[in-house]
């Protein structure tokens, strides 16, 4: 199968303007028509981090440069660790300090972090520039990329300063992934089960069946699993897009898996704590009568087999749901959580997506995974 | 004419939902009733500064509690100079600290730097809470607190980091302009004199016979000018929300005026040095046969029959024309200014709302201010 000539578009449309996602092998030689078609900016700043600079940047800024664009390469440490609010002050200074107007754009180069950040240095740059996502990992390139979400991170928790800023256009590049660690290949597929487990049987299916070839970076094989996965998010954020009913089944295993990335200290990748988190999050909706009895197993073990882990029982369970009240998700004094009914169908009840959990619950039910044999 | 029993609303659309000035001596009493109707949010951050929270935060934060609102004051030292990243994440550290989540709101009860810091700290906190504008100065309650323009300032400029984060709803009390210093009040009215000057001219020539009771900040002269104002402004915001056409006419005497405000560290107050800027952009705009003649003059005698500075003399000419390439309205290497045709009618030609001048034209425009014995 030739890939190099396929170019899947999908829209997603977003109340600030619609956007598209373009999906092919190669697909970063195209930015800069992407760029001049969407944003019209002569002026760019390329955002990444400094291991995707050292892979990527000069590429992607070559093509951006011949193409006539002026272009600013403007990299950060690497991590969640600097998603922070310093990160987001250095990066917009050194933009002012280019000279970059409102007239300028900025290209977002990386994974969720990079997209994260990036992606809030534009919405509030001069009130709002236009910016392209170009996802270098799996995760962002299926998830983090798509919507809108930008933000930073606080000393308090993940994610707590942000704004939605939909991106004018996403470049999903398969090829970038061939640079990307195993751990981080991993990592993103667990945000490929995440859409399965919400939305999709037969997907989860796909990638029980498929496990080694993904895990062996079979080109093939992640081409289709990155088309479901967009195809999935895009449709929840088409359907939500600022997240007040369905597209908070996005969050499923991320209230735990938050709790458990902070507390690591971030040594947990996102797409390792929110495994964690939805094996959690399938028992304790079992506890409570939402999910199917054998959904927490099931998730564990495919989960397992994709090598990502699954077990809480590191973390106390009292802190873990300490933790968890720092969320954005807590509402009224209780923790939001979205839950599945059963392995392919997210929901607490018809169109209900969320429930607010007693603490009690939560920490009986991370304290019942830990003693009972069970998956943690 | 009693005031009391007055409530005027004036619409505001906007595309994430519009919202209504309610403009009433006493008007601070209804808030507890505008948040439950348009926030619907139990649990309430009143954001403010010291100057302002010792004057009304009590008042109001009793009338919310008496609703039965939970109410945190959360106020920052007052002044441009505290208008910062640091003050912006301070109040959100505040707020988190206090355990608000994605359903609290955000009260801004103060000035233009209250409005502006406490708007983007709804805009960015948890992805955007609703903020309820309560402006206490003339400045923020005919101009300011209307449109949705929100930010900080950095080292590099003014304004240049912010969303646009429409309120829900704006109280326009003029009763708590009551504790107005009179400069404060003086420097208000400069931004009275730019509506007048870009879209009435039968306003401008009312607020130049009213000047003394204005002045004197009698109630009835300083209602109809409030009203006015807020229709005024609300107008541009209605056609034209995200500023890509005529509200660029906002703008007028901002571009000088921010990059004297800088260069003053804050010393003039905002609306001094706007009155600044709008002779030096009239007599910009006369140099470059933009604007009719005789209008810097005239709006100068205006000014300064109002009691506000007009003189740019103070500054050097090339450091001012250095300090508005910092400006937000730099747009691919020139600045972008918003002049007026004549008085009362603003643009640069039919439906230009703008113009991009040369350094040059700049610096002998604001020489020629100061060597030939015009009003500057």
């Amino acid at each position: 199968m030739d890939m190099t000539m396929r170019d899947e578009r999908v829209a997603v449309p977003a109340a600030a303007g619609g956007y598209e996602i373009h999906l092919a092998e190669g697909a970063l030689a195209r930015l800069p028509g992407i760029l001049a078609s969407t944003c019209g900016a002569a002026r760019c700043a390329l955002v990444t981090d400094e291991t995707v600079a050292a892979l990527h940047a000069d590429r992607a800024a070559g093509a951006m440069r011949a193409a006539g664009l002026d272009v600013r390469i403007i990299a950060f440490p690497p991590g969640e660790r600097n998603k922070t609010r310093e990160t987001w002050a250095a990066v917009t200074d050194a933009m002012l300090a280019a000279g970059l107007g409102r007239d300028a754009a900025v290209v977002a180069l990386g994974g969720g972090v990079v997209g994260d950040l990036a992606g809030f240095v534009a919405a509030t740059y001069m009130r709002g520039v236009p910016v392209v996502q170009v996802p270098t990992t799996l995760l962002a390139m299926i998830d983090a990329s798509i919507g809108g979400k930008t933000g930073v991170d606080t000393p308090a928790g993940k994610n707590l300063v942000g704004a939605f800023h939909p991106p004018r256009a996403v470049v999903a590049d398969p090829a970038l992934l061939a640079t990307l660690p195993a751990e981080h290949l991993r990592a993103g597929l667990a945000e490929a089960v995440k859409h399965g487990a919400i939305a999709d049987a037969a997907y989860l299916q796909w990638i029980g069946a498929n496990g080694a070839a993904l895990a062996a970076a079979s080109t093939g094989a992640l081409l289709e699993l990155v088309r479901r996965s967009i195809e999935i998010k895009a449709g929840f954020v088409a359907r939500d897009e600022h997240e007040r009913g369905p597209r908070k089944l996005l969050n499923f295993g991320h209230t735990i898996g938050h709790a458990v990335e902070t507390l690591s200290g971030y040594r947990l990748l996102h797409g390792e704590a929110v495994a964690i988190g939805m094996v959690a999050e399938a028992a304790l909706g079992e506890r409570l009568g939402v999910t199917e009895r054998g959904s927490a197993s099931a998730v564990a073990a495919l989960l397992q087999g994709l090598g990502l882990p699954v077990a809480a029982g590191e973390f106390d369970a009292r802190s873990v749901v300490e933790a968890t009240r720092a969320d954005k998700k807590a509402r009224g004094g209780q923790v939001e959580y979205a839950l599945i009914r059963r392995m392919g169908e997210g929901g607490v009840a018809p169109e209900r997506w969320s429930i607010a959990v007693r603490d009690a619950d939560a920490v009986a039910s991370l304290d019942a995974l830990r003693g009972d044999g069970a998956p943690c």
